[in-house]
């Protein structure tokens, strides 16, 4: 379905990326089993990378769903907390129980609401995370500036959009990520780049 | 001739990618006629993304060619100096130039010879970028781990090797690239993951 990486090297990658975690396999298997959208194995090793070399106190996530990425962000966690954000209450009960089974706990917080309106009470983001309806995506990193600090990361899945950002489709969510990448891309604020990991995963680090 | 991206994500990812420094875009252009072999423009944004959030005061180059990878990292530091190594005495003097020109020789030294032997009298590498020849990765790092620093960053280009790591080649290349990336994937100290850009850029984060 996501035409990007070559599949054998997207193969290749995967058996890489051993995990004994219980709970990433675990989230794994019922994302596979519900055909539930998450980042997958090795979007979640970027965000540990990322996280790792950012030290964040301070990570908001714009769209948690069941707590996947989440998950990867508390792991790689040294001081901080992670904010993780969805409208349905069910998907923040689930994360909820991962999280105590993993003993991440006193790090996360789980919030159920609008993920941009939840985000604006918060200051000093050290890392953003995006992964909300893909119109939306301008809108949040818009809105949002103001409550990022120096030299803060951006993080947007699905940057790539199964390929479509490089055709001519004109739907409501292709256009979306089409300005939303344009728009990181030429911000001086930001120095931008899109890693072709799975749907494409835009990391943009705040210079100022 | 790299078949791990798909071409029209390629082109979609370089069109974001926009340049206007002179030496970056003389360095691109000098590649292109000579046929000379650098890491693109899309590794060289991933470097520079990498040195933003690390803020490296030491970086090692194994295998600088005439620059091009090395002026990348030069760019992005704050405080820090770059080591850019080869065997060839022209591609340094040429790197030279291009640091000249650029204001960087201030934060560059330029050393003609043996890559690892040259590294080995560094200690506390922030960040060690490999570049030499492939079957020889796996004994630089191997060498050069005791002159690692905390949480260090190891960067290795071509970590997918025209793809052929997914293959059954068994050239003393392939072998050696997939020795490598199996060393590091497996390694305690390291949390590793291979990113797909261009030939594949190993990044590893030495969690010790």
């Amino acid at each position: 379905m996501v035409n990007i990486t070559v599949p054998k090297i997207q193969e290749y990658l995967l058996g890489l990326a051993d995990e004994d975690d219980r709970c990433v396999l675990e989230m794994e298997r019922i994302a596979g089993e519900r055909n539930f959208p998450i980042v997958d194995r090795l979007v979640g090793r970027l965000l540990f990378l990322l996280t790792g070399l950012k030290k964040p106190r301070l990570v908001v996530e714009l769209g948690s769903g069941f707590g996947y990425s989440g998950y990867w962000f508390a792991r790689a966690l040294e001081h901080g907390r992670v904010v993780l954000t969805d409208y349905d209450e069910k998907n923040m009960q689930y994360a909820r129980d991962v999280f105590r089974k993993g003993a991440f706990m006193d790090r996360a917080e789980f919030r159920v609401g609008n993920a941009i309106e939840i985000a604006k009470g918060y200051q000093e983001i050290d890392i953003l995370f995006i992964d909300i309806d893909k119109h939306q995506y301008l809108d949040a990193v818009q809105t949002l500036l103001p409550n990022l600090g120096r030299n803060a990361l951006v993080v947007a899945d699905n940057a790539l959009w199964y390929g479509k950002v490089a055709g001519n489709k004109r739907d409501r969510e292709t256009l979306g990520i089409k300005k939303f990448n344009h728009y990181m891309a030429g911000h001086r604020d930001f120095f931008t780049t899109i890693l072709p990991l799975r749907d494409g995963a835009l990391v943009a680090y705040k210079v100022s």
